[in-house]
């Protein structure tokens, strides 16, 4: 049986998360009793949410414990079967952490599903046809509804969530705003995902002018906005919502690392008559089947090409992950495995 | 015909309204013309909102025009009728303004409703079973959309909106906390209107702190709250707030005056889930005739009996008005005219 490379929460961060927080260890993997299959990760997805769970607070889920491996989703392959339903060459996607192989218990086999990669590549199915991209159709399809004609904005628009986000809403017809950070990943936005326009909020200092720039880009005004960050960018589009404008607020990775960062306009939720939500995609699993088939016709036709940011190798995982949560990913984060 | 006394906007408040942003004026009523209704206003009914119709701001109404009689509820009784809707005698609701009479043109006629004073006293049509009592009803019903079982909070709930709130939510089953400025409302919130809870915001002098007193009046969380103030009221709320929460935001009353007040811990709405929605009242006209059956069914059944605040004189509306926003009110603001 083969030696399985782990990363552990060794510690919570103070602050800012480090490498010093995760630590590699190495475990045997001991022969499958009955019931059990082993699988080969191929690639490991890493994802902000990751960063909520490392502190020990309240939040929606349990805190990752600490000297336990990281909780991460995964693709692989079944390399040795003593459970019926899987047998060895299966495909699988399932959460199977910060390690190179799982081995699934019985009663977590069905938590992990078969794939197809006749049409969609193995990975896509940690991006935009798996968790993110369910998490953009669910916030676009159930919190802002959108009409076709009505103008919707996202921020961290290049990356897993933003771009299936853009895609799909340009497929409802939407005039469809990235707000991204930096000149290539809005250029990759609009040419080669077709968004309408994107803005690079470094650009700007304050959420006052980031609020003209998107004036200039939504010139009717913004329906409909999924947030992926917080802070300076959802205080500037509030700032341009339309009346009855809905906001799906996914991620406010702008306050992980400390201290909250407010919300300068709240009086606009009542003024603009605004709903503001928040959900987690994991607790709306009657959704997924119908999100990954519209997801994966949308890369079968080849109008969802997603980016991809591809570490090397087990080690690099906490590097990688740490850059992500600086944006210096550009697409889905993946590290490969094998 | 009678001399009219009438209050103008005169000026836009800089901060804080003052007596002089008012001025008072009499006008002869002239004679009707065909299609013409007189109305003598027995009470002028104050409410925060006109606050913001002083300001020049972008907002989902106009501004209050200078020069023009302040906006604002009346009921009152016909006098003389030249339109075959309207007899002398006649009891009516309708936006007359700060002033003695109105004059309702022909297409102002059905804007105006008869009300009936056999069971339900005149005043109320301002407060319990008027545009107040139905602004309790809309954001309960359509928003929180309470179970029986789950507890409801709200701010300002000695207060025309918050006193319906209160007694709506209890009458389907739910724990009701409320939270006003002062132990006299808070009294009269639990021992007359029949709250489970009252907490005096003034005795807190932070969100944190007034949270920790939420956690002992609201064992099991908050699952809906009806919000007519902001700032520290909400940043309380939220803390306390469980999963999938509903805010109703009917008033920003915090910020009414000047700067904006942030929300402190917008990551909240996330983290647990929430839908935080503003509304108004009058933009969604179909749903208040259930809600004015549902409200005048309480008041009938002596469920709610709700407080006014009667300052006697047209003269004296711009004090009252003053003294609302600052809180010096207890129960619905009125001016009584005759």
């Amino acid at each position: 049986m083969p030696t399985n490379r782990q990363w552990l929460l060794k510690s919570r961060p103070q602050a800012q998360a480090n490498q010093e927080n995760f630590a590699l260890v190495n475990s045997e993997t001991p022969p499958l009793l009955d019931g059990q299959v082993l699988v080969q990760h191929h690639y490991l997805s890493l994802d902000p949410y990751m960063r909520g769970r490392m502190n020990d607070a309240k939040s929606y889920a349990k805190p990752q414990a600490l000297g336990e491996v990281m909780i991460g989703g995964t693709v692989g392959e079944v390399m040795q079967s003593r459970h019926p339903k899987f047998h060895p060459g299966d495909k699988v996607v399932g959460m199977g952490g910060w390690q190179e192989y799982s081995i699934l218990e019985p009663d977590q086999v069905n938590a992990w599903r078969k794939v197809d990669t006749s049409t969609v590549p193995l990975s896509y199915y940690l991006g935009a046809v798996g968790m993110p991209g369910v998490t953009a159709w669910y916030g676009l399809m159930r919190i802002i509804e959108p009409k076709a004609g009505e103008t919707v904005t996202v921020s961290a628009a290049s990356g897993a969530v933003g771009s299936a986000l853009g895609v799909l809403a340009k497929s409802r017809g939407c005039r469809v705003v990235g707000i991204a950070g930096g000149s290539d990943k809005c250029n990759y936005v609009v040419n080669e995902l077709g968004f309408d326009a994107c803005l690079d909020y470094k650009q700007y200092t304050n959420a006052v002018e980031l609020s003209q720039a998107l004036k200039t880009a939504c010139p009717e005004g913004i329906d409909g906005h999924f947030e992926n960050v917080g802070g300076l960018v959802l205080d500037a589009v509030m700032l341009r919502m339309n009346a009855f404008g809905r906001i799906a607020v996914c991620g406010m990775i702008a306050g992980y690392d400390g201290q909250p960062v407010p919300m300068s306009y709240p009086q606009l939720i009542l003024r603009d008559r605004l709903k503001v939500q928040g959900f987690i995609v994991s607790e709306h699993m009657e959704d997924w089947p119908v999100a990954l088939a519209a997801l994966s016709e949308l890369v079968i036709a080849g109008k969802l090409h997603p980016r991809e940011s591809v570490a090397q190798g087990i080690e690099a995982a906490p590097a990688a992950f740490l850059g992500l949560l600086k944006g210096q990913n550009f697409g889905k984060q993946l590290v490969k495995l094998i």
